[in-house]
């Protein structure tokens, strides 16, 4: 027996999970990321961990890009300017130094602390310039730039004194945006000075930022681009399993306005996701329908390329987010067909307020996508629908939505009625009295109808979440809130002596 | 050394997870099932692989019945006429093919679309004959053969016009419906005609189905049964790990209607489903308590068969989902003891409206279980509820439990007559006024209610998840919506002259 | 290759996940937890198995106590009277009998049924200690002696009754506060005499238990003793994994009034927690960060030890949870610095409400903690943030939190305004008028303005959980609440001929 003792290394050897002797060597790292590590690995621990585990962290871009065109990550053309190293803290946090107005010496390294996405497209090109026509990417300008919109924001985020028997609005500070809207639609980064801060180093200078923090999708960046590919590809991980996760979405499609993961979470795909995604595949590259996941996530519907088990492509890779949508949801306050540019701030509708449609509901047709490019991203989507499902079930699922968008619109053109009526009677102050169409009770109810409710309705339908649609936050409160805006005009108008006593 | 080399061979298949020559030849799979998967692996490839992950792509049914009584998951009395191969596309989609309207010829095989409780009753006919008497297969027609119901359904999903200062009503179209109440109801799927479509394979034909796609789960289907068991036991995987999680009834038992979902969410029992249950074997058949799973879900309190470690049956399997349940919390608009039959669109109370009890509380007692039926759901109930915790905390949960549907009820009550006071007032229009008594803001807010309150705040008390009963949706909206009812009654009189002004 | 089969025992041993040969003998399991298992294998199999599962099952200790410093998980400061035994059912439920006023005779054992927190301090004595000095330990009395506490849950949880056109609030009853506010608060559990019960042994008596059952945070217990370790280390199994994770915190954080866990779900914490969390290390102890998990939990920022990789101690353990925590974000009506004492009973305002702060919003100074206390408790939590956060980023996440924490609180005051001029038109009876100021429509809106709106809102806030407090339950409402507070005030003093008719 004491030969079994002799064959002791050779057996521990084959228990092992992953024979070390048959991995490569350790892939390098370039000197300038092991100084950074050296120093942050105390400072920040945390995420030099995260990175650890990153895939960057392992993969050398200018061999990277040998993979095959389906399998491949990254998108870059040529191996020219690629790095040779795996991609580590310097390798984007000391790239294009003079195009970042927050770049600063830092141990003898021009650092900058805001990565944007033109470091990303060093090896992602094609993400980057497709994420560059995303919504997503002009979130704050859409935002920012849009008068109306502007008001809007104005009377959730603002202070209101009450004095003399009234509400004076003020307006919001930097920081009541920050931490809302800009959240997610991105805040202007921009480079204000540099300021002196104590560290475990001794005394340092920093750039001083303003708006800063922020990981919002449109973020305008100090070197001037828009966008932030870490929303999304959460630092310092980059995990795609994140990004393919619906909690990554649900950061900002949650609340009533966009309820799309609440939407999900009802759904038969929600259901399946939640019982069975511990056992799914959510790195293979590219994703096998079927066999690495068995419902869709949103990055599967709306971004992720899609293959059959045997390789057939079913979809392809976009970060333009509505590739395969033909209609935007969102209404303002109308849903519509999605819009030809991504910016949309300079849209303008017949009575001149920048919005894709008209207040009767009808589209800003100038500025919206065509019937034929309509059909081709429905036909996308349906494309991915097919992989699971009889053709005659998807078009049913689609006949039935389509009338839903038509059925909401329909309750927001009731809506919009009842609030002219309102405006008529003087129970409120619309534009044409000189008032903000946000900032009183029955106006708010106007709001509601259709980024709550009508929004909610839509969503619901889109994605088969039905028991959200009904009661939760749909089609109940669609209703009673316009009934509810009814009896509010005809109460404020009689209590206010502008209409007679009903007895 | 070398003898280690020589070793090799038998060291490898020594480490593999299971040897496969140890392993019985493959099932068989009927040449019917074989020629489907032919097309369909490239046609729908997702579904392809979820019924190779599923038991029924291993499963043949006359060898399935011989497993001992507790462990078998068939219930068919004996192996005549069940299939000898495993449980394919044909198997299923082929069945009874005179019987299924639905049928139609499809590459030399007639298959129908919708496959039925009667399909699976071949193997399962005692679950089958279990749903049948569930209420939940009577779903669709107690919502579409009521004709109070459909007031409300149409007061909910129908499109209101406005003009002329008023809103105007419409029926709501078939979309609406199906996108909605029906989603979970069910729909009523028949087959009308046939229609052409181009497919992979060149022009083929298939049958015209109304009310399609459907998976609710009183669906009434092209053969006439009523039911979907997919509803749970989602295709094509079918996996028994799926139907015993929690998202599986959370699809239609979310709502603030019902929200048992976000009551388990929120309650110990659901905390530790969340925190633990990554290691559970939600396979294993029977369930054994405290070593399968260590807190429930929603099928181990009301469906599973559950037995103690040792094999004694703590609980039998059942698919009436009520046959552990006394009372029925869902308040119509009082909760009352569940009902004797299914189809409960028969009822009538004394006031002659389709409704088990009386606008005043009071059970219609000809129609719903007695006291000595509900004392045997109770203490069926009780005996799962014993299998962790002593007879004393459970006895104090249930006193608790029957006290807080007293106090809802007391408070649905209330309302009641606040409501009756209103139609009194002339400030709504109830039926003795010949209006419906769901389309006014005064009776919304009735509807909310009982709908929502009370059903929230009996939900929260049943599972032990307080803090949703409370200020998510529970008390205090129960006081609240109460309050308010009365405050919206006064100010609408004063405004109408039908009060003196206070002052 | 026959020596291949000699060598097969030695190779299965090899082969065995862990070498039983290798493991010490089975830990001692006293004469006493023997018997109890003998029978409650049977009567409760349940928390046997849970029981079983746990560490308590495997661990002496005696030899615990000799672990290093940091992942010892007990903190007795001797072996003396540590049991030599693991610890089971009788070592925690027959500890101290005579200062249990449930114990009883029960198979010859002096068993309680209420294990209490001096129980778990034979071997946890400084958790206990911290846990002594936590606002939750006082949970039950500092809303049980607050009159005016005591006015808003009558206010809740009362059964109103509708006769001669008004409500009459009746006091709630005791099962009411036991599965609403007393749930987590704890219920005052005493010992009231004996009753008898049939059981699978025949008739046995036991204790009869006022407010039973109750796990909630601040329970009193028959042995006077204050608080449940099991609220958050759920029995039997008392898994650190399970108190780690969010649900648990969850199960009394998630409500409107405090949404800590909705917050955190929507946060980029809680994106990552949800999405990686499968693969960390919740056991561990202490707890690594970057390595254990890549983002925190509840407890990691709340309460846990957490330490650098290197072994750094970056947070000590504790269990008194606003350790790290400056401002009390829960607004009494306004949030204010933490109290000092963890009996918050006795504080009052100048207008000699119980409360921490004046109605104005001024914070009653000498019963909270101070500026240099509260500049510890922020750097005790900043620090925890910077182990993944450069300090720019937190400072500023910091500087925006307290912006917000002054905003909403400035909302407060307005609704606070809007509330005394309903109190002097009359439409409302505040106390001034001997009526509650929690019953009547508007002083509703008042009470959700503070402890929904605002309080959201700086949970979202302080945890960058942007989406939940904008429209989800934030901002909007914040907004549109108090502009429908001063709607409502205006249009009931019009109706009721206090103020004159605008047109």
């Amino acid at each position: 027996m004491h030969l079994a003792r002799l064959l002791l290394p050779a057996l521990l050897i084959l228990l092992l999970p992953a024979a070390p002797a048959a991995r490569a060597a350790d892939p390098p790292v370039s000197e300038a990321t092991a100084e950074c590590i050296g120093c942050h690995e105390s400072a920040t621990p945390g995420i030099v961990e995260d990175w650890r585990r990153s895939r960057h962290s392992h993969a050398v871009p200018a061999e990277a890009i040998k993979a095959d065109a389906l399998s491949r990550r990254i998108s870059a053309k040529s191996a020219d300017g690629l790095p040779g190293t795996v991609v580590g803290c310097a390798e984007c946090h000391t790239a294009f130094p003079e195009k970042h107005a927050d770049t600063f010496e830092h141990n003898g390294h021009k650092v900058h602390v805001v990565v944007t996405p033109p470091d990303c497209a060093r090896c992602h090109p094609v993400e980057r310039e497709q994420y560059a026509g995303n919504l997503m990417a002009n979130a704050f300008g859409n935002l920012d730039n849009n008068a109306l919109y502007q008001d809007l924001v104005g009377s959730v985020n603002g202070f209101q004194e009450f004095a003399g028997g009234k509400l004076s609005p003020h307006a919001p500070g930097a920081s009541a945006g920050a931490e809302s809207c800009y959240y997610c639609h991105g805040t202007r980064v921009e480079a204000k000075g540099m300021h002196e801060r104590e560290t475990s180093m001794g005394t340092m200078a920093f750039p001083t930022l303003s708006g800063w923090p922020n990981g919002g999708v449109g973020r305008v960046n100090p070197d001037g681009s828009r966008g932030a590919c870490t929303s999304c590809h959460t630092r310092h991980e980059f995990s795609i399993e994140m990004a393919r996760k619906p909690y990554t979405c649900a950061e900002c499609h949650k609340g009533p306005d966009v309820p799309a993961y609440l939407v999900y979470e009802a759904s038969k795909h929600g259901n399946i996701y939640q019982a069975m995604n511990k056992s799914w595949d959510f790195k293979a590259v590219p994703w096998k329908v079927g066999k690495d996941f068995s419902a869709p996530t949103c990055a599967s519907c709306h971004a992720s390329l899609l293959v059959a088990g045997e390789g057939t492509v079913i979809a392809e890779r976009t970060h333009r987010m509505n590739d395969r949508l033909a209609l935007r949801l969102f209404g303002l306050p109308y849903a519509h067909p999605h819009p030809v540019s991504a910016d949309t701030s300079t849209i303008r509708n017949r009575g001149g307020l920048p919005l894709p449609t008209e207040l009767t509901g009808e589209p800003v047709a100038s500025a919206l996508i065509d019937a034929k490019e309509q059909e081709q991203r429905r036909a996308a989507m349906q494309k991915v629908c097919r992989a699971c499902h009889a053709a005659d079930w998807v078009n049913g699922q689609y006949a039935r939505f389509e009338d839903t968008v038509k059925d909401t619109n329909a309750m927001t053109l009731s809506a919009t009625k009842v609030l002219l009526s309102a405006w008529e009677k003087g129970v409120a102050a619309g534009p044409a009295q000189k008032g903000s169409p946000f900032d009183e009770p029955v106006e708010k109810m106007w709001v509601e109808q259709w980024l709550f409710y009508a929004n909610s309705t839509r969503f619901a339908s889109a994605m088969a979440g039905a028991d959200y649609g009904v009661f939760a936050n749909g089609r109940w409160y669609l209703s009673k809130n316009l009934r509810d805006m009814l009896g509010m005009v005809e109460l404020e108008s009689r209590s206010r002596g502008a209409a007679p006593p009903l007895k």
